[in-house]
């Protein structure tokens, strides 16, 4: 029964909000591929460990152009980032027994025939490899490279942070408290805001869904106004804190996942706002910067070392509860990373 | 009956569409003064030749808390950017004869009690003065500026200009073309747009009273999308131009003129747009960047003498007309820069 090469397969392309039913579980018949086929140089042959679920995925369920990544093709493997172990290799680069994170399927085993574009080597494997699915991965530069480079932050300004429990926006409050930032954060559920305040050393926190009016908590939480605004969100949430920046502050633009299942996305009305306060608003995306990952990668992997950094992981078990793993992140059920487990590696070091 | 000293004062706080009777022309009473008061030290008196009519001054006319500019004081007299000889001094920057521009008063005689901060001498008097209102003052300096400093641009790359025949917009336009972009502009009416075809020399241009859908517009003319889209408008414009730019685009907003008489600004749908092409729109006031005007100055001085800029004022006569022309910007009543006109002064150089 074992190996086969399971994989987690989209339906159909995906209008408004996606459904556990748009993907589906599909099971290669056959054994398990063991070699890089004949003939294919340059590849990989990955055994994929963790598989990771980011909201930019639900762009790629859509059809149409969003001029960002490519869309899924139906009836094939979902892919993602994930962390893997090499089986077999054609590529000078990898060697069997390497382990990789990178761009990879959602199946149990993937070949990979430009690991030197899609994979990094994984460095530090002395800490928790699910790390490189988002710590020490992807939405860890991605919060280092959008809060340091895009945010140009200074000491003590003051910074909020939206869907700040989720991958990226805990480690933007952890990064901004440890340049000595006033760090407020906003997320879904008490249990979210306490997780904020507690465990992520946040200065501040509310729960986004107990306020009637967002202006008036975000007013109560920065009376002199927000400097940096870390946006995960978009929607009423921008529409707020644009009543609420100061003159010169400035938005990294990461996500706005409130929008990403919206047919006609909400207004936002308060847009003179860059004109009169001089705002900065820039979106941004991760693979534009990974030149600098191994920078952060020693940076990261030594604040996890010296205890500076926490970081909560939503662990789901098994390639088969991936799509509601994914669809999770939607009505924000995840608390913390939303990692699935495909196979748990023994690493022998 | 001559010298007195005629002022327009601001009657009422407004809210919504300006209208000339929240104006006044009020005749101080007694001789037109002629001395910097007795005591007070480091003030200039300044004969008012020019008053600028900018769309900014809106946002001192509400009584709101901005934070960009102060509001205007309810019957005292409208302030703005002006050019004046100076009558009397007595701070030691500044001699009687002098020909300056910066920020005056509404009115035939000005003290001015911080003229190091609030005037610039005019370098080049044998242009004609009212250029100091816009394209040697402040409205040029800003084009300049907000292009080349906030639009960061390259060669070859696709601009696009709203309220394109203003003060400001023919000289993004202009300063786009020596750079070897191709321009476009869009204006509210067909001569407006045959002033930017045969006039400024933008590549294509469009009324866009005439085009029931925007976005289709933008598509036409910019096939391949818009690299910078210098801001003007704000409202349904930006929506649209969010849906037609490039990866890495960039918008400088520099004013959002359709929504400063609403009480309730327009909606914005598009800013996912930000996020899935990695836009980044930034405000910026002029004010901030004086340090660099003087280089400004000569550089635009040898553009008009060299004939590289062509440069169209609408000039209003009379004091008495300032509250019509300023109201005039609102409804596109101006075809390019509005000036007013307090008093011509022979100039003998």
């Amino acid at each position: 029964m074992a190996a086969t090469n399971k994989k987690i397969v989209l339906r159909n392309h995906v209008t408004g909000f996606p459904k556990e039913s748009d993907m589906e579980l599909v099971a290669a018949t056959g054994a398990a591929p063991s070699r890089v086929p004949e003939g294919t140089d340059g590849a990989v042959l990955v055994k994929n460990l963790y598989l990771s679920c980011d909201p930019y995925m639900r762009g790629r369920m859509s059809s149409h152009d969003g001029s960002y990544v490519d869309a899924f093709v139906v009836g094939e493997a979902i892919t993602g980032y994930g962390v893997g172990k090499v089986v077999d290799s054609s590529h000078p680069g990898f060697k069997a027994g390497d382990l990789v994170w990178g761009m990879t399927g959602w199946e149990e085993y993937s070949l990979i025939k430009d690991p030197s574009r899609a994979l990094f080597a994984i460095r530090h494997p002395d800490l928790p490899l699910s790390y490189y699915t988002g710590l020490l991965g992807m939405a860890g530069f991605t919060a280092y490279v959008g809060f340091h480079e895009i945010c140009a932050p200074r000491e003590g300004e003051r910074v909020y942070v939206s869907a700040a429990s989720g991958a990226v926006g805990q480690l933007v409050g952890q990064f901004a408290k440890l340049m000595g930032c006033y760090v407020v954060g906003s997320a879904g559920s008490d249990d979210k805001v306490r997780l904020l305040r507690e465990k992520f050393g946040f200065d501040d926190a509310f729960n986004y869904k107990k306020e009637s009016d967002l202006s008036a908590a975000l007013k109560r939480c920065f009376p002199e106004g927000i400097d940096i605004y870390f946006e995960n969100v978009g929607g009423a949430m921008l529409d707020a804190v644009l009543l609420n920046m100061r003159v010169r502050g400035r938005v990294a633009a990461c996500g706005m996942i409130s929008q990403y299942n919206l047919e006609h996305p909400d207004p936002v009305h308060n847009l003179t706002a860059i004109v009169t306060k001089r705002l900065r608003i820039e979106g941004f995306i991760v693979s534009d910067h990974y030149a600098r990952y191994r920078e952060y990668e020693e940076k990261a992997a030594r604040y996890v070392k010296e205890g500076k950094i926490a970081y909560v992981e939503d662990v789901a078990e098994g390639l088969e509860n991936a799509p509601a793993a994914l669809i999770g992140l939607f009505s924000g059920r995840n608390v913390g990373k939303q990692v699935v487990v495909v196979a748990r590696e023994q690493i022998s070091k």
